[in-house]
This record gives C-alpha cells, sequence and structure tokens, in this order.
C-alpha cells in the first residue's frame, strides 16, 4: 500500500539536461592540461593517479548493452534511488542486454556477493522516493587484501563492466582504492563515484554539492520553523535543537539561513565551552531583560569535536583507556582536562567513559551536546546575580527524519543526472572518477558536466595512528560564502524573534517553491 | 521576512460555504426538543443549562457593528489564526464600527485586561499560518471569586458583545463558567467557545474533531515515515516513537493507519506493563527469527496513565509525597507498587520521586515513557534464551513540532468557518455554547452547523479531591470505528514492513492529495 503522495511523486517526470537525453550524440573526453597529484597520494594510486578530469563532449558514440553493479555505502540520503533509476534508463537505452546488479546492504554485499539483478518494476516502484530500501545500504570498508580481492572476484563473476558506488568521502576513498586495484590486478570493471552525503561536507573545487544535504535541510527547516512559532506562541520554552551532520556544520547553517534562529552554533569556529556557554547564557539574560524567556537555538552535531579542551580531553580518554579502568583514567588525565571533566553533568561522564564506538573509542555521535549546553547553561545562570528569568529548556534532535524523506525536487534532478553520467563512464571505460555537476544554482540547461580522478580530493592523514589517504572533509569556510552573510544578520537576530517559517516540502505549484536550491550554493 | 511559501499561504483563498457568505440571510434559531442536563451538573449552571440547541436557519437578519474579544487558551493547534480573521471577516462584514479585541498570552490576558486591537494588517499577516503568535495563549483558568470578577470587569469595560473562547476541553469548560457567571452577573457578553486541541479528545457526538489535530497528525506522520523508510534502508535500529497527545491514544492511532508501524501502543487498551514489555520482546524476537533487526514502534504520550499498576503506584507516591521524604516514599509504598518502582531504571525513578508539576503531582508529561519501555525490553530481551539478534534501539519525541505546523487545507477551511459561526453567535446573543460543524468527511457544502450548549458535554468529576464541572476527555472507542481497522491489520504489520510513507503536507496540486481528512473521520 502506498500513499497519495507516493504515488503522485512516482509520475513525476524529471527533467533531464538536452545533452544527456541520447547518448550516441556524447561522450567523456579528456580535458587537456595535467593535474598535479602530490607525491604521498602517488605512492597509493602508482595505476589511476595520472588521469585528467573529463568533460562531456559532442561525438557520436556507439551504445553498446551494460552489466553495471551498484551500492549504496554510508547512511542514506534522498535520492539514491533516482540514481540507480538512471542509470537503469541509460543502459536499457544503450542496449537490450543491459544489466543492472545491485549490491545488498552496502559494501559488504561485493565483497560476500549478495546481490540482486533489479528489474524494470522494482525501479519504477521508487522512482523520487527517499530511502535505500531497494537494495540497503551499509557501512563495511573494502580494504584488507582479502576483501579487494574478493570484491573484485565478484565484479569479474558477474561480468560487470562498471561498479558504481553511491558514497560520503570514505566510500568515495574507497571507490579510489578499488579501482587502483582493479586496474593493478587488470581487472576491466570501472569504478564510478556519486557524491552522497546529507552532512554536505564532500565538496572541492569540482564538487559544488552531495546529494541529499537539500532535502534533509528542507525537512530540519520545517520542523525548526514549526518550533520557532511555538516557542513565539507559549512564549516559555527555549528550544535546544541538535541537527545532524558531523562533522561539519553545514546543515546547521543552511538552516539557520532558512529559519533565523535566535542562535545558531558553528562548530569551524571552534570555541572553547567557556565562551559557548557564556554566549548562550549571555543570550538568555539580554533577551530575559527584555521580558522574553523563550528561544531557539542550533546545535550542530559535531559541535564537540570542535571545542578545542574537548577534543584535548577526549584524545586523552581515548589514548587512556586502552589499559586504564574508568577511575584511573579520571586520575591520569591531565590537570586541564581533569578539571573539564569534573564540571561535566554525570550522564555525559558516563558516556565518555562507558560508550565505545566500533574503534573502541569515545563514541561522539552519542554524546548529548545539547543536554550538556543545557546543564551547564544552567548552572551559569545560577551564578548570574542579574539574572531574575525563568529557564525552561527543552531538547530536540534532528536526524534519522531527513536522511529518508522525499528527495526535493532539486536532489531528484540532480541524482537523475548524476546516475546518467555514471552510466556513460562505464561505457566510455572511465574508472576512479566521481561525477561532478556545476552551475548548480542555475537551470538545468546550464549545468556542467564533469569526471573527476577521486585521486585529485585525496591527501594523506593519520588516521588510529596509521597514514591513510582520505578524502578530506570540507568545513564550513569562516572567511566566506554563506557564513559571511550569517555572520551579518546573527547580533539582530539575537533578541528579534524574526523567525522565518519554510513550511512542508512542496512538490506542486510555483516553479520557485518546488525547485528551490539550497541558500549556500547561492550565497 | 516570510518564506516563499508563507506568502503562498497568506494568498490561499479559502473556500466559505455558501450559507455563511452573506450573514443576512441567516441566523441562529433554537432547536426544538428539550435536551436533558444531570442534576449535578444543573447545580453549577443554574442560569445557563436550559438551554437547547441552535441551528443555522435562513431568515432575513440585521448585521450590527460588534466588539468582540478572543482569547487563545492551552497548547497551539494549527488554524487558530484562521478562527480569529474569520471572526474579523465576518464582524468587519457586519458593520463599520466593529472592532475585534485580542486577548494577550490566554485567560490571565481577561483577567488584567492585557489586550490589543487587532488590525487588518495584522490579521492578513497570519492568514493560513501556524501558531498562536498573533497574540499568544496560556494555560491560567479563571476560576476564583476574584478572577471571575475581573474578567467580568474587563469584558464589560471594553464593551465586549462577545467573547470568543479557542480551546480545549478545560478551556470550553472555563467558558461555560464564565458564561454562567456573566448571566448570573447581569452581564450582557456572550461567551462562545471554539473546539481546540491537537489531542483530538475534544470530542462528542456533535463535536466531530477539534482543530489541529489534522495537521498535527500529518505532520508526525511525515516524519513517522521518512523513520520507517530510514529503518528498511538501514536494517540496523528499533525506533521507539513517542507521539505527544496525552491522554488519549487518537494521534497515534491516526498516524498508526497513515504509517503502518510494526507495533502502536494504543493506552486505552489498558495493558499491563509486563504485557506491553512481552508484546514489544515478542515482536523483536520474532522478527529477528525472519532476520529482521529493525523495526518501528509508536507509542502514545499518555500510555503510562493507562497502565493499571502504574497508575496505582503513582497515585500512592502523589498522596506519600505531601509529607515524606522520597526514600520514605519507597518504603511506604504498598508492596506490589514497591516492586514494581524497584523494577524501573533509575532514571524514572528519579523522575517519579523528584519531577513535579505546577500541582505538586508526579509530573506524569516528563516522564521519558519510550526510554522506560527501551530499558526494560532491553531487561527482557537478556532472559530470552533464544534471542541471539542485537537490538539497537533509538528513540524520539514528536510534539512542539506538530502543534505549529503550517494548518493543513483541512484545518484552514474548518477553522475559518469555526470563525465565521462564533462571529454569528455573538450577533444573536447566544452564550455558553461551542461551535459544531458535522458532516466534516463530506465536501463543505455538506457540513452542518449547531451551536451546542457546552454545559451539555459537562459531567462532575472529583478533582484533587473536589467535585468539578468538567468535560470528559474522548478516549479512543475499543469497540469501533478506527481502532478497529486497525485492530484487523495489526497482525499482519508485526512482521511485514508494510510502511506508508505520507510525506510532506501538500498545498498545492490535486484535490485528493491538498484537501485530505483525517482517516479517524471516515472509519
Amino acid at each position: 500500500m502506498i500513499s497519495l503522495l507516493q504515488k503522485k511523486r512516482l509520475e513525476y517526470r524529471i527533467e533531464i539536461p538536452q545533452s544527456l537525453r541520447d547518448f550516441q550524440n556524447v561522450c567523456w573526453q579528456k580535458k587537456k592540461g595535467t593535474l598535479p597529484v602530490k607525491e604521498d597520494v602517488r605512492n597509493w594510486f602508482p595505476k589511476t593517479c595520472d588521469q585528467n578530469s573529463y568533460e562531456l563532449v559532442k561525438r557520436s558514440s556507439k551504445n553498446i548493452s551494460l552489466r553495471i553493479g551498484v551500492v549504496f555505502s554510508g547512511g542514506q540520503a534522498a535520492g539514491g534511488h533516482n540514481v540507480i533509476a538512471a542509470i537503469w534508463d541509460a543502459i536499457a537505452q544503450m542496449g537490450d542486454n543491459s544489466q543492472l546488479i545491485g549490491f545488498l546492504d552496502g559494501p559488504s554485499g561485493i565483497v560476500e556477493n549478495r546481490c540482486k539483478e533489479l528489474r524494470k518494476e522494482e525501479i519504477d516502484g521508487v522512482r523520487n522516493l527517499g530511502g535505500f530500501d531497494l537494495i540497503g545500504s551499509g557501512r563495511t570498508k573494502i580494504e584488507t587484501p582479502e576483501q579487494l580481492k574478493a570484491a573484485m572476484k565478484n565484479c569479474q563473476g558477474q561480468k560487470l563492466d562498471g561498479l558504481i558506488v553511491i558514497g560520503g568521502d570514505d566510500s568515495n576513498t574507497n571507490a579510489a582504492i578499488l579501482a587502483e586495484y582493479f586496474v593493478a590486478s587488470g581487472c576491466e570493471t570501472s569504478v564510478i563515484g556519486i557524491p552522497k552525503t546529507i552532512d554536505g561536507d564532500l565538496q572541492s573545487q569540482d564538487i559544488e554539492m552531495s546529494f541529499g544535504f537539500d532535502s534533509a535541510c528542507k525537512t530540519y527547516a520545517e520542523m525548526i520553523g514549526n518550533i520557532a512559532r511555538d516557542a513565539l506562541s507559549a512564549k516559555k520554552y527555549y528550544h535546544f535543537i541538535k541537527l545532524m551532520g558531523r562533522s561539519a556544520s553545514h546543515i546547521t547553517l543552511e538552516c539557520a539561513l532558512a529559519t533565523h534562529p535566535n542562535l545558531a552554533l558553528i562548530g569551524e569556529e571552534q570555541k572553547s565551552l567557556k565562551t559557548i556557554i557564556e554566549e548562550i547564557t549571555d543570550l538568555i539574560c539580554y533577551r530575559s531583560s527584555e521580558g522574553k524567556e523563550y528561544g531557539l537555538i542550533l546545535i550542530p552535531e559535531g559541535l564537540i569535536e570542535f571545542i578545542p579542551e574537548m577534543k584535548q580531553m577526549i584524545q586523552e580518554i581515548n589514548c587512556l583507556m586502552v589499559d586504564k579502568s574508568s577511575e584511573k583514567i579520571i586520575e591520569k588525565l591531565e590537570k586541564q582536562s581533569r578539571a573539564l571533566f569534573l564540571t561535566l553533568p554525570e550522564s555525559i561522564q558516563q558516556q565518555l567513559l562507558f560508550d565505545r564506538d566500533p574503534h573502541g573509542n569515545v563514541a561522539l555521535s552519542q554524546i548529548e551536546t545539547e543536554h550538556l549546553l543545557i546543564d551547564l547553561v544552567k548552572k551559569e545562570l545560577a551564578q548570574r546575580n542579574d539574572y531574575q528569568g525563568k529557564f525552561s529548556p527543552l531538547s530536540h534532535f534532528f536526524g534519522y527524519e531527513g536522511r529518508c524523506c522525499f528527495p526535493s525536487n532539486f536532489d531528484a534532478k540532480y541524482c537523475y543526472s548524476l546516475g546518467l553520467l555514471a552510466a556513460l563512464a562505464v561505457r566510455d571505460k572511465l574508472t576512479g572518477v566521481i561525477c561532478s555537476i556545476q552551475n548548480l544554482k542555475h537551470s538545468i540547461e546550464k549545468w556542467q558536466f564533469k569526471m573527476v580522478p577521486i585521486v585529485q580530493l585525496i591527501h594523506i592523514e593519520l588516521r588510529k595512528g596509521k597514514r591513510k589517504p582520505v578524502i578530506e572533509k570540507t568545513l564550513v569556510n569562516l572567511r566566506e560564502g554563506p557564513y559571511s552573510q550569517f555572520a551579518i544578520m546573527r547580533k539582530a537576530l539575537r533578541l528579534q524573534d524574526d523567525y522565518i517559517y519554510p513550511g512542508p516540502m512542496q512538490f506542486f505549484g510555483d516553479f520557485e517553491i518546488t525547485d528551490s536550491i539550497p541558500r549556500i550554493l547561492c550565497l
């Protein structure tokens, strides 16, 4: 049984750029000029580091039937189903014997050869709908020699012309590693990456925006706007709203621009915990002196990772907990970290000492930053002699409801084009590249298509004591663009209740409402 | 600054039933046949208990300029601004000297004469938009002789022809008390009630539905559907979603019918805590045996009030805590209640012992039922030898984001008509009545309008040891209608993932999507 809106979305006719409508007239062509790759990165990718970007050019090309494998990797993002639908449509156009194989439940499906051939009816049942449930997703990385070998064996066994990896920074790094391994081993399966993540941190000069960001932000902004209106109506609560999207604060920034909260913390500012608590407390006192005992504060999920002294303390705990009991850990912390630890609420202390992520480190995503802030602000308010107000905080966390929402028209169209580009890249035998669409803020006919070698995005980082190739997460740039705009309006928003109510995402009606794009693309 | 959707909604042209387009042709007429009022209720309302319902009849009527006061009472519900807009439009039509006075921040605004005259520009700025922020709301009751006297003095001072109270069960009871007091004191201000509450528990033979319920459920259902899709994509989490709307489980039932979760608890079934925990644990084990380690469980906010042994224990705590320390309370509990108390997680024990509502009782709305259930289910699973799965629960609470959402078209239209009816009731000098629209599931021209004496909805209840007149909350009826439909499908939903994804509320496009009405009205 499906909802009326699901039905209508299945019927939505996606706009396709003119140049992608007939693959017999276009192909990928290597761009001129060499792109330098850092020496330490070259060492990891000796076979695939020397390629340039590709641009789409008009040229009569031969279509052939293709067998393509596709996999979702990592957290959900709205629009993923459209990537798959586009690949399917593209290869169906290329040849009658084309087949699309979906690897199940993430990259482990490739290693373990768990997959299924995707059929027209299934594809037609998920067009323009959210989620990754057509084939599931997972967080396994293909890293060990055994995993790499198994992945290659299975791609060869499936006779795949290409493997399309729909994922974020780590997953696209993994795609580059797979591509290198395949080339070095003489496996002809192309590996193509698609930039996915609601976090918006997979950006570069070439990648303007990952898909899913727009839909997630629209969903969160709807809820934030509703809560802002509630705050202004009831006039008695401070709403502390934590938003998914670690580590970077792009989602918080986009939602702040869309809703105008009284305060939005931006992790990248790297303020100390003391400064943050003072800032919030000042806000509450200031508003209270003007008769306002309510407000709206946005908190990025990754905030805690940017607070210098928290970061320091967490690093120490991570090192100590390898072989110390929890009492010993507190003892052994450096003086400053111990002092900080002892100021934290008991529940947070417990999380720091006992909750572990899969690598045995402090489980950062489990730490309830919103409760931490509320607790510390309460203490700070108690010490302010001039504060006579009544502080009633409420906390919210918006995350899962934004990852699997219906894709916005922007994400639906963007994903569909990404899927077409990826299929074309397989036909043209590219590998180790990621799909890039630029000029996204303009109309679809002005979009520019590129294939970018993933190695171009990679640098070498220390991870768990080992040097590893990774795509660096792009953080909020504090010197320009959307942050600057936010910084200008920020002071006025503290006292003014200039809340904006974006309301629910709309799919029908005026183009400017149905097809709006993320603010951070425009600024 | 307003959003594009706000702008569009301001321009939305509300459908108005033919009979309400020209007030010179209609008036309220007493219906024939007397309505019996219980003796104990008569004693509370000697002056106003003997009235019948009123029906709208065609008759040439004289319009006059009116001065009307309006107040929001209690929690926010989408559509409230449209009630006010309709009153304004109605009295503007009735005479050039009409004026609308908004009492600020709830009934305390009446007692303290805090009010403002509402102007066209302000009214035009909130049409079809959510929230109560035009004049604010509050939870004060006008009960003491001093409050009643002050309220009357201020209504007389403002020369009000009528006072329109937009509220839920308690607020409409309060409207009836005010009406009685005004009549008994010779004050000619009419008091008219409007049925508002997202909880959906202000229902009767005459009141089919309170406003705000539809919009809140649509907003919650959007989020629940998104999370269901995430559960099915990630395949590793059990989502425990608590929904606002105590005490009754109407919201949970409506959302369950809209989204098909694996389990939806209905408070009115009055199951024991043991039964509920077993039911959830059985579900998890059953799904695990079929390879499913994820699922979706809906929990009504009021659940805890319906669990017989919890109710008993809470009553004991409420009695004991008047003069006992918290240690003593545990000692003094009856054997069964003490045993229950000791099985509860520490955080819930703390809430029971230390969190107080404004009346000094256990703060039921603060108790995190979703965490209680998760904790007890974990313990129960640990004891099941045949369970080998991995239980990863996540909890959510949806509440504030549904109270101040954009009103659905249904709520927008419903509220607008309610406002027109109320204004007409003031013109026709009715008092102590509540607006009723029946046939809501049919097209607007088939709606039937009535004014119902509030005393008809009232009975006498013991509240804090005192007999008081109250409007009884209407609970989910376990013998018919929507619950029966839910009960039929419930077994299949446990294992099947037949989730429905309603998606965001739509305001443009096909009528069947934009103007859908609550399921529980249709069944």
